[in-house]
């Protein structure tokens, strides 16, 4: 139960739902990786996507199956809180330094270019060569779309959503939610890794908050050629979409979006207005 | 320059403010602790307040003082991206495995009821001690504060904000913004920290988005016995604020808000409602 005030001073008790966060930690052939805070359900989907997202999987029959891990006898039933995945043929090796928000030890290695260096992940998979095209209608749904599939959870308020679209059909592949922007979004790219659909070629990441760097990672690593965000992307979300060539569309709610990289995968339909707006920025179409 | 796309397939270019996010390497004494991608300024604050919520540091005579490392030649003029701190007399230890995401390597560290026990941190203060009260009126007009002093940033709609403010005056006392939630009240608390004002006792924390257990958890470590979200709470937040005994608001959206924790805190000034509403629930006023 909980007290709902309102100005004025009325005071009210009422029940309430409430987001579930609890820790997982993440284990690779039995070594300790990472521990995030999420929303339980989907762990298998999660720890998949965090490990494409670190460069260690990049197809289905690199993953070798998961596990939890049992807790002590004191704590009773096992918890769910310990996944231990299991690579099969081909998975890469551990990236030194792998953890949650790139934790780094070696000696300046975060400055200057060498920052982004240090932080970013090269990806299997080429999204900037990806040729596929969006019409722009299709793609401004996308942000409704998603809250829609949400509207289960939305009476919590605290979910953050990601879903993979087909861009040319337009359908709806999965959506995912977490307490978490990244894990929402490692949700669904574990799904796509376990369906075998890596790399997602011709599909839409479209997740309900903002666009920060590590989500166009997440993307790029999955080769997803466009990222659309209901919110502001930072600025070195928008440097990596241009270097990795991934369509970056930001404050996408409906009625226009901002496309801040590769503009040129989105049609209108119709010519863009005369004037000053009568040409498609070419530095940004690269 | 972006290109701006409308429903109906109008496209425009215009210049656009983008949020600055660059990776921070927070060093302790010389050696690297944790890297974070923030918004660049107010770097001492969020690297001081980054170790208050870790528990190293619990007064300003342990900040002694803070420097950026220089990069190597080739990189050209200091990018700012490396700050080291010095501790002073008195600071605790930095904790195992300490990294932003609690990365933990112990065996089953984070099974069931240990997991809470494995990422919370000991506070040196006590916010369930605080006798702090606050006019229910005060509470709920510190959400629009909060985002009025961030307005000049608000063109960009990317960056999350966290204040604080005293319980009794209603004076607005920090205000501090960031790409990261964490960073922005690491970065308040940090400000906290070197105006030499730990614990901030009948203080409130207003932040702009959703109370994670993170956030909940840094309250503490700062001894703020009042913190009140925008958004959602999550569960293990709502869990962790009625152990340390801080009232946590979420949904504070200026006409209401919900309190999870400790509403004894929140002054109505009238009777509440006769009928089911007429009690506050005992069982949270603990």
């Amino acid at each position: 139960m909980v007290t709902r005030f309102q100005a004025g001073g009325r005071a009210s008790r009422r029940r309430d739902s409430l987001v579930g966060e609890e820790p997982l930690e993440i284990r690779l052939d039995g070594s300790p990786l990472s521990v995030t805070m999420r929303t339980p359900g989907n762990d298998y989907e999660l720890a998949a996507g965090f490990l494409v997202s670190e460069g260690v999987l990049t197809g289905k029959s690199q993953f070798g199956g998961a596990e939890y891990c049992r807790g002590s006898e004191a704590e009773g039933p096992n918890p769910f809180n310990v996944l231990n995945v299991l690579t099969g043929p081909g998975a890469g090796p551990v990236p030194a330094g792998l953890e949650r928000n790139f934790y780094v030890t070696s000696s300046c290695g975060v400055c200057g270019k060498s920052s982004i260096d240090a932080v970013e992940r090269a990806s299997a998979f080429d999204p900037a060569g990806d040729r596929v095209g969006i019409e722009l209608e299709r793609l401004l749904g996308m942000a409704g779309r998603l809250r829609e599939s949400q509207s289960v959870f939305e009476k919590t308020g605290g979910l953050h959503g990601a879903a993979i679209f087909d861009a040319d059909s337009g359908e709806l592949l999965a959506t995912r939610e977490d307490v978490g922007r990244h894990n929402a979004v490692d949700k669904v790219i574990g799904w796509a890794l376990l369906e075998d659909l890596l790399p997602l070629t011709g599909c839409v990441l479209q997740v309900s908050g903002r666009a920060s760097f590590e989500l166009v990672q997440k993307a790029k690593m999955a080769g997803i050629p466009i990222f659309s965000a209901v919110s502001a992307p930072s600025s070195l979300a928008v440097e990596l979409a241009v270097s990795s060539g991934i369509t970056l569309a930001g404050f996408a709610r409906g009625e226009s979006l901002v496309a801040y990289s590769r503009p040129d995968r989105i049609r209108t339909g119709s010519e863009p207005s005369k004037g000053e707006s009568s040409e498609l920025p070419r530095e940004l179409a690269r």
